[in-house]
């Protein structure tokens, strides 16, 4: 695993050290935080008796994934060929690859199954089901396919209500290769507050268990209906037929999250810590070393009631400064202002001051940095996550 | 340099590979596309006398930035303390450090002009002056400062007409480390058309040239006066008095230069690979897996006249397939539909046909790979540049 060793190679985080002592920019994990998110997801979920399957895609950290299962593995979703290599390669065995197959990769993912992965992958269309049971060898237990069902019109999947879901059925349980459907609520991320979340699961869940009721109703197996996205499966009311549920973005959350009412800022466990290198007395703002580089270009909080601007920022211990944003960002500059325009005042950040900034969109931030520190308690650090990237 | 190992350890692209056999996503680079927008500044530059110091924050490859200096090493300039260790690793020896200083981090700029490197530092502050000429020992002739002069509002820099200018130049050099100005019109890519850009660096050189001018009148060395922006540096009409020109995205270009008139989409040496996984009938759209992971999430095109959408779409071959944009993505998912909303054909992009798209910001797309696929005239592979990232 290069990527894993790579990160670690480097030597200027030490162990106990100091928060005051870290470099910056460097992409934060508030380990309490985090424990936090993780232990309402595992109360959620407690005597439901389904197989959580975490998306691994927002932290690409077998450190951080492996937190979920008391410190072992478990089954996970992937949404690249890459995370699935990286996570068989750091012991975890069951794997849902969750973007559409592309027969070309299929070679890849065979490889996998044959090092003893279990392997499921997903496509929407017949002639993708047809493309596929025609390349997997008979005898493969390895790798199964779900079929992908649109429950709201996000972004991908087959119409539940549809002949091609059928069609996609027939023709993988015709080779025993059929598992089973799943889908994705993206549009819940749209829902504001607890009532709607739960209307918006309620409508993933309904999608999906039509779909399910008419492969069987045509005489077809369909062992895994696999729902999920953290608004839903936190909010959801019911989860009644549903076999398995997947979340990604929960363990860190982030403000999207928060805008929507899934959580408050204060929950969110992951910051990006940077420096003062300037001020703009001028704009009534100050200048951070952490720009688009360190925060991403995710402004995904624009259309929300509260605009976050890049990022709401904190004292360097994590304390929320109330309506204080990153304004605008250059690649290694960020601009600190007040949300209502309001004057910043220079006084209070001297050049070389730290702060914290809280991202937007967690997936999106920590694709930026090749490794998470994680602090303790006492806010020192506990650990280095090594955190990978690519395909 | 463990970062430089990484990429090529990976053995899935073969010199002289075909495109066609090239995993997606991917990260290309048209070197043919490339060596004119390096021609195209070499030109421009020719004769005028000047040093140029290109940005190494776009490209964060030396295999890349080499082919600027005909295969060998000259001045640069970067935007990270990582750029300046790995370049100065890959043989560049003189340096300059574009982002406001922190004195916190002149330990690691000193280790740097210790080892040989020629390093030059920028602040905008007295008291940052005095802080950093503290901390420099006597006779260290490798690190020398520039005060940056706010030319246009963008970001930082002194005033040129203000007292701090020449405050900062009298602490610097009363201890033999002033070494002149520098600026940078970030401003100018917001102008639009060869006049407008052409005023803009008229206004960033006269800008520059006060500050020198008054240094000097207070009896203060000034002997760098260094500007620089793509687009002012390649649309100026006079770099009168000026001794150093800076640009970065030049040698890829983007939408976002071609959306001000700098180049035209044709010109862009760099896109993703891409393949196609999806087909939204009911949107008029297809999915393509190049989603804001590959692409970035910048939006650079949407304040422009012709908004991108995340990019703008060619063929594997690289021809611009004129009107159809990525108009959504999610973190693996681009959804690509047509810029006036009329239905992409689904016939003509079967599942696994591929696509080429064209970045926004070149720097920003760059950013989410960690290597770039040289590709020859003939549409081969002529190379495998790795690329880093972190600070």
């Amino acid at each position: 695993m290069y990527e894993m060793k790579m990160a670690l190679s480097e030597p200027d985080i030490a162990p106990g050290a100091p928060i005051a002592a870290l470099p910056a920019p460097a992409l934060l994990v508030d380990r309490a935080k985090m424990d936090a998110n993780v232990a309402r997801m595992r109360d959620k979920l407690a005597g439901a008796g389904m197989v959580f399957r975490p998306h691994v895609k927002t932290a690409k950290a077998p450190d951080a994934i492996r937190l979920l299962f008391d410190g072992g593995t478990g089954p996970v979703t992937v949404s690249t060929l890459k995370e699935a290599r990286l996570f068989a390669e750091a012991g975890f065995a069951d794997i849902l690859y969750a973007v559409g197959i592309v027969p070309a990769r299929l070679d890849a993912v065979l490889a996998l199954a044959d090092s003893g992965v279990a392997m499921r992958i997903i496509l929407d269309e017949p002639e993708t089901a047809a493309a596929v049971a025609a390349r997997i060898p008979a005898g493969q237990a390895n790798l199964r396919v779900l079929a992908e069902v649109d429950c709201d019109g996000h972004r991908s999947g087959a119409d539940p209500e549809g002949e091609a879901l059928l069609r996609i059925g027939e023709v993988l349980a015709a080779r025993g290769l059929f598992a089973g459907v799943m889908t994705h609520a993206g549009g819940s991320y749209q829902c504001v507050g607890a009532e709607a979340i739960a209307g918006h699961a309620e409508r993933e869940r309904a999608g999906l268990a039509r779909a399910g009721e008419r492969l069987r109703a045509a005489g077809l197996p369909c062992p895994v209906l696999s729902m999920g996205s953290t608004p839903t499966a936190l909010f959801a009311r019911s989860l009644a037929g549903m076999t398995e549920l997947r979340a990604g973005v929960y363990m860190f959350q982030d403000l999207v999250m928060a805008g929507i009412g899934v959580c408050a800022p204060q929950d969110i466990a992951l910051s990006v810590l940077c420096s003062v290198i300037g001020h703009r007395p001028s704009a009534g703002q100050i200048v951070v070393d952490a720009g688009w580089m360190a925060l991403s270009r995710d402004r995904g909080t624009a259309a929300q009631a509260v605009d976050q601007g890049y990022g709401l920022l904190c004292g360097e211990d994590g304390a929320v400064l109330d309506d204080m944003i990153v304004v605008g960002a250059n690649q290694e500059h960020g601009l600190v202002g007040m949300r209502d325009g309001s004057p910043v005042d220079p006084a209070r950040f001297p050049i070389g001051a730290r702060l914290r900034v809280l991202p937007n969109h967690a997936c999106a931030t920590g694709a930026q940095h090749d490794r998470y520190v994680v602090l303790d308690h006492a806010g020192c650090v506990a650990a280095v996550w090594p955190r990978f990237s690519g395909w």
